[in-house]
């Protein structure tokens, strides 16, 4: 029973539905790489589920340990305060839920070479 | 005379000012990989410059052509809407400038590669 985690996909939502395209892509492409991974999309507003949903689902569908990816650029109040202010509430709702959180992709330098390397491929 | 476009990295802008730090470090690594190439920061909202400004400031420094990146995951309404907006203005009150803008980078799948390798690689 060494499962790894859930992976929840943690964005901030839009009302347009193809805002959350991207992340769909980044779920298609995690379930790819490691066939067996649950890997779900939740958002702080405007699309639907919010991550206390997506959490509830999670447990209904057996998992006993998930861990929260905020796709999110910087570090504003969403990441310090929202963000936090939910994780704290979902470990208190579900005390035997293993809950974890990365840091923001954001704050991943591989994630700005990438983008560093396409700004500069993409001709002068 | 044939100097590359001045690139102009475009956020959505937060109030909390270390929201823009991964932008900053984007900026730096962007100047140090291709030195001489002009980069700075513009803001939709809620910080400065705005696109507007950031693009007056260039051409008080001789710029003669920019290209625009925004640095957004998803394409909701302020790409599909502000964006193109402020971009159609610009173009109308500077017509001698060249100003160029590329996809989102949410839209660049090297981007979601290197954030799906990061979330595989942190372990399960």
């Amino acid at each position: 029973m060494n499962t790894p985690p859930a992976i929840i996909l943690f964005g901030h939502g839009a009302r347009d539905p193809q805002w959350a395209e991207p992340m769909l892509r980044l779920k298609a492409m995690l379930e790819q790489r490691q066939p067996g991974l649950i890997v779900e999309l939740a958002f702080l507003e405007l699309m639907a589920p919010t991550l206390p949903d997506c959490v509830s689902q999670l447990l209904e569908r057996g998992c006993t340990a998930v861990k929260v990816v905020p796709v999110f650029f910087g570090k504003g109040a969403h990441l310090k305060k929202d963000f936090p202010a939910l994780l704290a509430e979902l470990r208190q709702q579900h005390p035997r839920l293993n809950i974890a959180a990365t840091d923001a992709v954001g704050q991943w330098d591989a994630v700005w070479r990438a983008i560093a390397d396409e700004i500069l491929s993409q001709g002068q």
